[in-house]
């Protein structure tokens, strides 16, 4: 099975929903929530760390340990999936995928060495799972799925995201349009400056993620059954850190308390904290920009959004064209913001997440949380979910988003805000006079103001120049 | 002390605001949640009801349970609220609060019989509190406030918006306007059938928290200690039931399963449940009314939203007018929605509360739920907050709509929606082409149809007719 | 209409995870959050419906129309499955999975009538979605998928649920033990009262689905774009209601109002908060039933859970126990309470989704709610585990819980809490002074009281009968 | 700048409930949520330093400015409470609450020049608010009204809890204990060990709020109505910032983005996601306390926790010991864990808080977040509860936990897991023999291992020491 990377470094040249579409039965990012697939291969493959530099050290036999580590290999390879059938709905502390992994583990690497499945020459607990326990394996390898997850996917496409936010920060940087507070009129800004908050608050979300790594990166193994580290040997559980950072590249370390690390998954909902504020940010930077860009005659319509679904070719041969509107004639001039919809249905869900991770890490009792399948599976859900959506998000909509101009300038002409300028010369008194007076008779403020006789047109051009009310004066 | 009626049958003419700022330093409608007042002084009636109707059967003196009575009667009155300091934050049975009525009424009772505070003539437990505990009387009170609250003032508050939102509906209902999906143009509607869909959420909504009731009427009651009804007699719970029904004019029962009653409060989270839904109903209507009403230039501005915040008199002499613009030249033709802030915010808060109430009680163990304090005065806080910015928001702003014709009419036919009239005459290609090229060139349907020459000016007339988009046809 | 029924009537005799565990790649009782799957069927038999009953009596070509049926048929048995690649992050109206779906039919339909792919003889717009619009089928498959789940699945797990407790609560009803309030010792109840109110928690759960029924039972069939019914015949949605009432034997009616119907899913709000209030009743009784089970020696020991997950020939070959402890001398007199956990974990999952759905909820605009497949989805996903986890705790936990009354017995007895039984007899200060003593130099009661020569042996053993503290005296 | 400490340096020697009785009829701590108050007095307190530090520099005249300055200051301690009368639910961008302070001040100062109420001499926006708008101007207050009371209480008080936790620990280091994993016996470890997960919780949780201040010290103050800055001059911004960290001592700094500062308060969500997750660590200490703690005969009775609420003179006259049980004969040896029941409550009402405070911060449009209100009262009440709850907690609680040695001992060696210890001399399999016997026939393990003859009775007490397993080997 070949699994493309959701975010990868060589993205396809298909648009985003491609990406988002298996090309086998099971949906590849949704296969953790479902399987627990990911955990497993990375059960494995800390196994696999532990072995070749931990275990061996401290006594296995090399030549088992050398074949559990070749049967890791596979299994972290994906060749042996169909032998972890398990959901996350199991016991709370993870302890049948960790039995199952190591079971799988045993047999294969029994078979490696010329014994047969079932016969336990390489034996699940004793050599598997020497020095180790499900209590402390499992959030473990919690803590090592969620940080790659972090480092490898979900940071990049926030960076993305981010980058491409400043870009149009830029790129909008002198087209100046009407504010809105109160989603009411008000002062002049321009939509770079609007983008620029955008572009600060997927700024500040990365700042969020990245400060809660420090609690992941602890790593609980060594702790065994109840945090006290019995059954392993003094030095274990640094040497496993260290090697789970050399392999990964990211600075793990020992939990500089196991019986935290156990019983309680407080880092799991600080992170998930962390994608609930993301989400919030992302909710309300896609709500601006389907409203921004609503229309096409009848909204906002300072944005034009780019076109999106419009190919057959992602489909297989029984469907022409997914997307297609339902009515055909809707296809011309209209443009659903489906990024949007996309990204704000996965801020929803990472929020639900949120608060079941919160249940569920609230809920330990004494040397052991028994929620962590749910736990992990739902951060893992929501970091793909949402790492994956800005990454769409980012490729669909931002980089295509433009200004249009005529429309912005139209209504920032129109606006009634633009009378704050004529304070200075003629006073507050006479300037709501203006305002009023246009609000009221449906006109221009120059019209009203010079139907008020209270200064020329020339005056009033001079005066009106939005291009100054756009940042403190001198 | 004489409590006003948040929503009470003979309202002030002052505006809403009004109705929140408080005569006294305690604003009356968070009261339960700060100290319980509220259902404290329910719990002293209660108290009364089953002292007269019950208690003296069951051979309670007389004499003293008439002074019982008259004590309690003087609680409920708010006479001794100064003797009611707790807060919510004590015991999670209201064990607390429970013995601060018990020892109120007794000593007082004890004062009107001539007999000193503390010399326990009248006692707490074996007087005021016979045949009852804390944690059956303080689960009964809860479910009284509850489904007196819901009685008295909150579906009262959403009947009034209801009523309102049906007079609008009908009073926009020849009023065709361009719909929106996707918050992009879509087919026509009438102004009242867009009304009519928030007429029905709120009309939905009274059923929904309606169908709770029969679960929130069990009385525990009869229960004591641990459900078993231990130190009571036979048939008590049922005449304590009765009584309270007879007093309330509310169908209330005995609890059908005690157990039940004091370990679980399924019937706070249900009802909690139905208030989550309403304020989504809520938020979706009040944000639809803000994004119609947005503008006045440079928005949807479909929608007039009454002015309100003008005056000065409520306000303390130092004030002037609490609600003017910090810019006072945007007081002129800018009107903030400020009664669909007001409400939303209501909603959020609910939809938290619903959260605090659903985690309290999940989270009892064995015979008893302690969460009940917290429970009580988050629903409590989430029906009166929802049922005051109802009456608020229908007061305020549903029932001063007006609808901008002019601006609606020109959204409507500059709309290339329209085009769907064509297709019977044309085809969906000649159509298409029409609305194509007036989106690129910007101009309306007409001119573009008639530019490519594909009808007459009198069949374009003729066919393109909103007001016969509004239906199936027959 | 035949459903594939998870927790059907003729249940394997393979043990509950067997019921989790996909025989194929795609676990079965996820497949809809992932992939729409079961909506796409729905939404294809839906469209059956439609077309057999309903577009052919308003004029749709019999051969086509018998054409669609055909291939609608295979769609719905699941035999074209690979044409529906959809995730759940699409448009938020759905309008891709519903376009997908007209697309194969309209392709398989052709194809039966010796035309080509592609060839469009069989058109997706113009016949297969004929009337239709994604807007108002999209809903319309909601609600049916939510309720045929609710009707077939859910409440029968839950009748199952309460069958046993209500069995359990029976057998145990002459079984005296401690009462426990504040997590303290408390006075007496019997074992099945205890169970009684887990009974009734369950009991009034059923009630609270049922109680959403109504809502549910409306379909937006017949609203086509925005609510209006543009395109439609007049009757068209009340025939349609009428067939899906035929097919699922459901009383599903049309939508009282199509603008509601489209523009908000309160109704699905409304049924998740349902499922929200029994997630907090099924996490307190599993988690009483957990405590109640803890030991074997050093908690509270008066329940015997049964054992599970013993078996190895639910694995594939390369496992051999999967959920074996990893630490094996733990199996002896170690029974995890691993289905109280998966229960609790789908609990929080419920909450959270809960969370998700009503956050989707809240955020429609104008006249189309656009966080449809996230709502549709989130609510199928919770009634699919809580209906799937309900299930499996009943047959694999209530169904065997054993009472250790040795254990029970002897907690009571040892309990100061019967020291109540004395009062009558001794007054209340001479019995407090009984329970002090016994408590302070840690005796049984009787010797306290013997050593404070209260009373005799045989006079305590006449009183201190906790068989006589389970309920109200004559 | 002198804040009143609800958990200052000097706490009364009352005990904690008497801190939560409020001695005027407006309880203290809640005071925020309830009127603003809190915040409208920092508003003007914040306005003052405004006015001193930078208008003056910037011309506004002398005079004035100075009285402006003495006007703030009787606000700022509360002299004119009686005119901020306004509650939450207002105008979400809290112009109303603004305007309110503006008003007051210019008339008090216009009262201090001689002049009369009302005759604007001093002018409420010219004067007062000069350089400001509500946009800017209250969300900075909202982020110096949080960021002193998370770092003059809150953290304080978790500082407090931390060092009482890790006294504790080191109290209890010697006390060897059996283990729990899903509410099952397991290996043991101290009650030292226990204690110092918890210690590390709470420590994590001070790093988590820590964590968040960054962006909490970034003010708004300069950007005016939409975030550019229109009538301020440049650098005002920077010195307001500069005034304000000067006098709270606080790193403030002007916002680095003044468009994000207005239309998002992710900041707010990224410091309630702290307290979120803070909650979730108490709950969790607070379940195990109390669960660790119940009894005293029929539970597990490990630890003793303190008697509170004994005392009557706390409360007014007509009540003398609101906290006694109902039956009183349960005051005698039933202790309830009071403590954990309010910091728990307090948990759920912070976890629910944080759900409002994501839905209010996800809603933002545009220029402006209108949550405002609910947005700053939900925080600052979540931060004064779990700050004030969590000092409650250690000092009427966690201060004063005894162990139980007796009964931790008693139940250490009747639990079955020590025979982990005699693996390494008589094997797994015969160890597995020795505990599953002594688990069907109710014996000691020893027994039950010299009933099998499988070691002597000098072998087995030289093997199974409970103190030899409590950390990893050498």
């Amino acid at each position: 099975m070949h699994l493309p990377s959701p975010n990868g470094s060589s993205p396809s040249d298909h648009q985003v929903f491609r990406e988002w579409i298996p090309s086998l039965p099971e949906p590849k990012w949704d296969i953790a929530p479902q399987r627990l697939g990911t955990q497993g291969r990375k059960l494995v493959h800390q196994r696999c760390w532990g072995m070749r530099s931990v275990n061996m050290e401290y006594g296995l036999d090399p030549t088992i340990g050398k074949a559990i580590i070749q049967a890791a290999q596979e299994v972290a390879e994906g060749k042996l999936n169909d032998h972890f059938p398990l959901v996350i709905w199991q016991t709370g502390s993870g302890t049948q995928s960790n039995m199952n992994a190591n079971e799988v583990i045993a047999n294969r690497a029994a078979e490696i060495l010329g014994h047969k499945r079932g016969d336990k020459f390489v034996h699940p607990n004793d050599h598997v799972n020497r020095s180790q326990s499900s209590n402390d394996t499992f959030p473990t390898v919690m803590h090592i799925a969620a940080a790659v997850e972090i480092n490898s996917c979900f940071i990049p496409s926030l960076k993305k995201l981010h980058s491409s936010l400043e870009s149009k920060s830029l790129e909008f940087k002198d087209i100046v349009k009407i504010g809105r507070t109160h989603t009411q009129d008000a002062t002049p800004l321009t939509l770079g400056q609007e983008f620029s908050g955008y572009t600060t608050q997927v700024k500040y979300g990365i700042a969020r993620i990245t400060d809660s790594l420090p609690r992941m990166y602890q790593l609980a193994q060594g702790g065994t059954a109840v945090g006290t580290g019995l059954n392993t040997k003094r030095g274990f559980d640094v040497k496993i850190a260290t090697a789970v950072a050399d392999e990964t590249n990211l600075p793990f370390v020992t939990a500089e308390n196991k019986f935290e690390a156990l019983a309680a998954h407080d880092a799991f909902i600080e992170t998930s904290g962390a994608l609930n504020t993301i989400s919030a940010s992302l909710m309300k930077i896609a709500n601006d920009i389907r409203l921004l860009g609503s229309g096409p005659r009848c909204g906002l319509g300072e944005l034009i959004l780019p076109e999106n679904e419009p190919g057959s070719s992602i489909m297989p041969s029984f469907t022409v064209s997914p997307t297609s509107q339902s009515l055909p004639f809707l296809l011309q001039g209209k443009v659903n913001p489906t990024q949007c919809e996309a990204l704000t249905m996965v801020c929803a869900q990472v929020m639900g997440n949120h608060v079941a991770i919160t249940v569920g890490g609230s809920n330990g009792h004494f040397e052991l949380n028994v929620f962590k399948p749910m736990i992990a599976s739902g951060l893992l859900r929501s970091l793909r979910l949402l790492g994956d959506a800005s990454a769409s998000f980012e490729k669909n909509c931002v980089r295509g988003i433009q200004a249009n101009r005529q429309r912005i300038s139209k209504l920032l002409h129109e606006s009634l805000m633009l009378v704050t300028s004529l304070n200075p010369k003629i006073g507050y008194d006479k300037a709501a006079a203006v305002a009023k007076k246009a609000h009221k008779e449906g006109t221009t403020l120059k019209e009203a103001a010079l139907s008020l006789n209270v200064l020329t047109e020339q005056e009033f051009d001079a005066l009106v120049v939005p291009e100054k009310m756009l940042g403190p004066s001198d």
